[in-house]
């Protein structure tokens, strides 16, 4: 730390990733990555004529991904701002209406960003506790003094709240924002976003890392209302008004408008978790039913930590959490057909060898 | 303005970008962008296989591409920090190291997002004259009570204060930091880096933009203690952790490795600078000795809020700034060397024009 960190900073707790092992090559079902690739059309936008263009500036009013975004969600232009991934846009909704003290609400068990934000600037965070079988109640929400952020679908649970019991919120808190991170909800089905044209204080924000296959390229959104969305801006201005650059841009266009492969690689995340969802039920494992492109599992017969540790030892990353109310599950992140074929001959292999060796730390044999 | 602002912000002054039309096709000279494409390595590295890798996260601690610029500057990872734009950088500089009501210094003609930043995030700033040839007097920094940034060469005047001096300042004032924006500095040859190790008061921002033509994609970093690396990276977790993607960085790391064509743009720059100077000089143009890609000059036979309105109907956008004491000047961009050819024959032009009619507005004929 140097002496010139200013003291309201001194007891920050930054956001640590998830572990990316680089030592030998792995199959990745452990950050929510889809292991397929961007949509052709974005291969096609990164052309020589695009990449020779970088030498100019890029729009800082982002104006043309605006408007293919908006006009694919039948939104207009200023309900959208847009940012490098849902965590920079997350940041400056928190910057632009939290002020240190204030009070945030979000769930105990939820994407770990929300936290660090919190105590980091200071805010007056309050975990409301997930249900016995980790799902949100909307009740619990319903009477708070303070703005709500809430995952929808919930990760790492893969469960959702419907878009009903969010509008029975909003409706009854018309003073207080509600963000709600729809960063998995391609998969779900049920989005929030036709809410937003009725409730000013509904912020909705979405990535372009998991459903359109651009994790690396952090791309990121919030619909809103006209005056949020201005509001975002100003701070933009004021903090990066070049945030976005002219490459990231014109991926991410490319990306929105091809909703032709983006159905296709979603119909084909949700037929790849059911399969392997039953096929989980099949090896005895219990399989909370995901609305996301993961699954948080458990079986009694093998420990999650072992199970995540052994199916490393096979190269194969999977992601499993210390937290009390998590250690039970693993995280299974959903990829190709093949990927996943591979997965479950590896989880056999291991359940068989549990069954045949009663080892110190397998729990039970089947 | 929604009712979720908080109060804070609401008296904020967003930084307004320099025009940018996009009515017809302009040689644009009012941005300092360099006109030439980025290098050779960049398209090379932005291949298919590039592009097929942005499902996966990118590195958030960016360490290929910080090692890369260690390498090529003699410094080591842990001293350089990476964002999005050198406004990026400079905003965690600010969040990091200032708190509303600390004092900062700078120029009071100089790069305007200080001003912007200082203003949003209520510090408290105090801008030091420069003198009546618009030069910035070290002396006159020498004994404040807070933390100084400068851009130097400075913009839009082009002028510079040697590293001797810069020295002289970091050195007296060990408790005060002092931010250095190197923007041009390629331009100038005398840069600020070797003090970083002895001084750890001073912090250095680069960026891509000029030098390395990559104005578009908007990189940048800094280079200081790795103390203050370390609390600039802190920060960074806790307000967007993938700050940069994969194809920025990718871009990033084949720009810098590739001194070659870095040489021989900045060379070319310079050389057209001084050859489009000495022309200018020839027009009767008074010229501010530059250090950076631009020129900042003047004309007795014309006004330059004319001229540039001139120019702009010829196709060829520069920049004017109304602001009292700049504008009498005009903001030249250097170009190519067809650029500046072109430029000559424009000024030249409408300085006959203006000869030949002494129209309102044209102030005297030569």
């Amino acid at each position: 730390m140097s002496i010139f960190l200013v003291d309201e900073y001194k007891e920050m707790e930054p956001y640590v990733p998830g572990e990316q092992p680089k030592d030998k090559l792995y199959i990745k079902l452990n950050a929510n990555e889809t292991s397929m690739p961007p949509s052709p059309k974005v291969f096609e936008a990164l052309s020589k004529k695009e990449i020779w263009n970088m030498g100019f500036y890029a729009d800082p009013h982002c104006r043309d991904f605006r408007r293919a975004i908006a006009d694919v969600y039948g939104l207009t232009e200023d309900e959208v701002f847009v940012g490098n991934g849902a965590d920079e846009v997350l940041s400056f909704i928190l910057m632009s209406f939290f002020r240190r003290g204030m009070k945030i609400y979000f769930p105990d068990i939820t994407y770990g960003f929300y936290r660090t934000y919190a105590k980091t600037y200071g805010l007056d965070m309050e975990e409301i506790p997930v249900r016995e079988d980790l799902s949100v109640n909307i009740d619990d929400y319903m009477d708070l003094k303070g703005d709500i952020v809430m995952a929808n679908p919930n990760n790492p649970t893969g469960l959702s709240v419907s878009v009903d019991d969010i509008e029975r919120l909003v409706a009854k808190n018309p003073e207080r924002m509600v963000i709600i991170d729809e960063a998995y909800v391609d998969y779900s089905g049920e989005t929030c976003l036709p809410l937003v044209e009725r409730y000013p204080n509904l912020v909705v924000v979405r990535t372009f890392s998991k459903s359109r296959n651009m994790a690396g390229m952090h791309v990121g959104f919030a619909v809103a209302s006209k005056e949020i969305v201005a509001d975002l801006n100003s701070i933009k201005f004021s903090f990066n008004p070049f945030n976005m650059n002219s490459l990231t841009m014109a991926a991410g266009i490319a990306a929105v408008k091809d909703t032709y492969y983006f159905d296709k690689c979603v119909k084909s995340t949700i037929e790849n978790r059911e399969n392997f969802k039953a096929e989980l039920e099949k090896l005895g494992f219990e399989v909370i039913p995901s609305k996301a492109n993961f699954v948080f599992c458990k079986s009694d017969a093998i420990d999650s930590k072992i199970l995540c540790d052994k199916l490393k030892e096979e190269g194969i990353l999977t992601r499993h959490f210390a937290d009390e109310r998590l250690k039970d599950h693993l995280r299974i992140t959903i990829g190709t057909e093949y990927e996943m074929m591979v997965v479950l001959i590896a989880i056999k292999e291991i359940l068989e060898e549990a069954r045949e060796n009663d080892k110190s730390g397998i729990k039970k044999v089947i």
